[in-house]
C-alpha cells in the first residue's frame, strides 16, 4: 500500500532537484563564503544566485532585500524584535488570533516579560479578519503589526497588501508570516507597503532549517543573532550554503510551477471538500471559502473526536493532522478553529488535508475511499458510550 | 594541480558518510518530527539518536541536555541572552578579550543597549587567560560566565573546567564557546560544572547550519526563538532532521577518530610549525606552545603583509586564513592578536594552518614548498617601497 501524504503544510518533501542543486555544496564547494580564498569565493557566488532566485519568487526590488535565516520562526522573532528596539517610543504590537506560534508565543512573553502591548485582532467564524478592529488598534504607539498572509489550518488568506497600507499610515513597520504562502501565491512586494517578510524553504520543498526575512530596503533593522558580519550584519553565523542553495532552487521550481500547480491543486481540492460532504453527513468546510490557499482544505466532523479519525487515516496509509504540527499530540482544541468560534466539540474534529506538487489524483481517491467508513465507525463507537 | 585546504577552523568538509547519513531525510523520510503520523515519528526517532551521538561526543550525562540549534553563533547568543533574563538581579557578564564576534559582538551590543556591565578578561601574549583578573570580575553581580573552550585563531585552549567551578562559587552560570574545541579535544561534561556549551556542526565535518546548544539539567533557561514546542521549549521551529542527523553522524566519526587523528594532526602541524620557522626567518609561532588544539599553527611573519601572504598562498593552491573566516577581507589586524599584545605590524601578517581529518603529509610538504619564495618575495617588494 502506498503512502498518501496531505500534510503538506506541516512539511513538504525536498524536490529531488534541490537536493541535487546542495549535494556539491556539502563535500566539493564546501568553504566558508566569508573566505577569501578559492575554496570560499564561487560560494559567495551561490549564495548569491540562491538570492536573487529568492528575489524573482517574492517579486521584491533587490536581492540584498534578502536576508538568510535558519527558518520562518527566527524570521519571525527577528522581525517583532528588531521593530520593538528600532522604535523604542512605540511599545504596541498589532496581531492576529490566528497566528502562527512563532508570533503568538513570542507576543505573549513580550507582553509578560516587558510590558508591550499586544492587541490581537479576531476572525469571524469563516476566518476573516475584523477590520474595524485592526483599524481602532492603528495608533501611533504600534511600533509593529505581524498578519500572517496566509493561515496554516484553515489556508485564509488576510488582504496584507491593504493591512501593510494602512499601517504605513501610522507610522508602524508591517511584517507579514508569509510561510505557508510563499511558493503558493503570487507576489510582488515592490508593490506593497510591507516592510518585512518571513519565509521557509520546507514548506514549498526547500530544505528545513533554512528561511530568509525580506527586509525592504531603509527599513530600519537590529538583528535577531549577532557576531559575524554575514548577511550584511542582518544576521550572523557561518552561512548554512547547501540550505540557501537549496532554497534558491526550490524557489525557482516554485515559481516556473506556480500557475499550473495552483490551478491543478485547487481542483484536486475542491473534488476532495466535495466528496467528503457529500459522503459524510453533519461535515462541513472551516476558513473563507473565497480567500484561500489553493492547496488546503480543512474539514470539521461533528460528533467525532480528530485524533480518532486521524488515527484511522494513518492506519489505511494517509498523512495529514489535525490542526498545525506543532500543536500535533495535543488533544486541546486549536487556537486558530477557537478564535473561529467553532463549537468546542466541532473544533475536536477538524482535519487539515494540505496538498503539494507531490500530490495526485489518487490520493483524493483513498481519502474519499476510506473517510465514511472512518467517521462512522467513531461515530458509532461515540454513540454506544455514555456521555459525561 | 590538486587545491589544499589549510582552513579548517573556518569550516570543514562534510564528511560523505555524513552526507550519506543525511540524504534519505530530504527525500524519504522527510516528515516533520512533531507530526504524529506514520511520516512524522520514525524522523523523531532519527533525531533522538543524533542527539545521543552529541551527547556521547561531548560526555554529556543526558541526551536531553543537548538542545539542536542553527549552529554556534546561535547557540553562544542563546546563552547569553537567556542568563541575563533568569538571573534578573545580576547584571553583569565575564568573558574574555579574544572570544569570537558571537560573544563579543553580542556583549557590545548589551553594553550600549542594555546597560550589562562586560568584564573582557586579557589574556598575555602566549594568549592565555589572565587568571588574577578573572578571580578579581567574579563576584556576586555576575549572571554568567562566557569563556571559549579554544581559540579559533591560535588554538590556545583555556581551563574551562577549572574557570568553571569558580563562576559556581560565586553562583554564576557557565557557558563556553567550544566551537573550535568540539571533536578535536575529549570532553567529559558530566564531571565539570560547566552549565551551557555551544557547538556547530561544519566545524567536524558535519553539515553547515545545525549546532547545539549544552544545557545541564536544572539550569534555569529562556529561549532565544519563541514559538512551538520542539527541543522541550528551548528552540522553537521546525527542526533541520537533515542537518541533524547529519551532525549526530559526524559526532560519532568524531568521537570514533578522534584520538589517532590528534596524534596524526600534531604531527603534520609541528612539522609544518618546524619547517616554517627553519625556512623562513623573522617568524615565529603565536599561542600557548603547551595548550593548544592539535590542529592549529598561527604563524606570525615579520616584515610582510598578511593578505599579501595569503593572496600568494592561494595562487599557488593553498587556501588558509589570516584570521577567522568572519573578520576575512578586512586589513584590520585580529582582535586576538592585538588582545596578545603582538607588534601591528606582526599582527598583520600572521597566517592561520588549520588541518582536519582530510589533511594529509603533501599538504604540509606543499607549504613547505612555497612559503620562502613567497615571504622573501614580499618582503623584497616592501624594502623596495618607501614606507610611510
Amino acid at each position: 500500500m502506498r503512502s498518501i501524504y496531505l500534510d503538506n503544510n506541516a512539511t513538504t518533501r525536498v524536490d529531488p532537484e534541490v537536493v541535487e542543486a546542495m549535494l556539491p555544496f556539502f563535500t566539493d564547494q564546501f568553504g566558508n563564503p566569508s573566505s577569501t580564498h578559492a575554496f570560499g569565493s564561487p560560494v559567495g557566488v551561490a549564495v548569491r544566485k540562491a538570492r536573487r532566485q529568492l528575489q524573482a519568487l517574492i517579486g521584491a526590488e533587490f536581492d540584498d532585500e534578502i536576508a538568510f535565516t535558519s527558518g520562518g520562526t527566527e524570521s519571525d522573532n527577528a522581525a517583532i524584535l528588531s521593530a520593538l528596539e528600532v522604535m523604542p517610543d512605540r511599545t504596541e504590537i498589532v496581531t492576529s488570533a490566528v497566528e502562527h506560534p512563532a508570533v503568538l508565543s513570542l507576543c505573549a512573553h513580550l507582553e509578560k516579560a516587558r510590558g508591550v502591548k499586544v492587541h490581537r485582532i479576531p476572525v469571524d467564524r469563516h476566518g476573516r479578519l475584523d477590520l474595524e478592529a485592526y483599524g481602532t488598534a492603528l495608533t501611533h504607539r504600534v511600533a509593529i503589526v505581524s498578519i500572517m498572509w496566509a493561515n496554516n489550518e484553515t489556508g485564509t488568506i488576510f488582504p496584507v497588501a491593504m493591512l501593510a497600507e494602512m499601517a504605513k499610515k501610522i507610522g508602524a513597520l508591517f511584517h507579514t508570516d508569509a510561510v505557508q504562502a510563499v511558493g503558493k501565491v503570487p507576489m510582488d512586494l515592490q508593490s506593497t507597503a510591507i516592510d518585512m517578510l518571513s519565509l521557509s524553504g520546507h514548506m514549498f520543498h526547500g530544505p528545513k532549517g533554512v528561511g530568509a526575512l525580506y527586509l525592504r530596503r531603509g527599513v530600519p533593522f537590529s538583528s535577531l543573532i549577532k557576531g559575524g558580519h554575514q548577511e550584511r550584519d542582518r544576521r550572523a553565523g557561518t552561512e548554512n550554503t547547501p540550505g540557501i542553495v537549496g532554497l534558491g532552487k526550490a524557489a525557482e521550481l516554485a515559481l516556473k510551477f506556480m500557475d499550473d500547480e495552483n490551478i491543478r491543486l485547487k481542483s484536486l481540492r475542491d473534488r476532495l471538500e466535495k466528496g467528503v460532504l457529500q459522503r459524510v453527513p453533519d461535515s462541513f468546510v472551516t476558513g473563507d471559502r473565497l480567500e484561500r490557499l489553493p492547496n488546503t482544505a480543512n474539514i470539521a466532523f461533528q460528533h467525532v473526536e480528530g485524533e480518532g479519525v486521524l488515527l484511522l487515516l494513518n492506519r489505511s496509509g494517509i498523512a495529514c493532522s489535525s490542526g498545525s504540527a506543532c500543536t500535533s499530540g495535543s488533544l486541546e482544541p486549536s487556537h486558530v478553529l477557537r478564535a473561529m468560534d467553532i463549537p468546542h466539540a466541532v473544533a475536536h474534529a477538524t482535519i487539515r488535508f494540505s496538498f503539494s506538487r507531490d500530490s495526485c489524483d489518487e490520493d483524493v481517491d483513498r481519502v474519499l475511499e476510506v473517510i465514511t467508513g472512518i467517521v462512522e465507525k467513531l461515530r458509532d463507537g461515540s454513540r454506544s458510550r455514555p456521555r459525561g
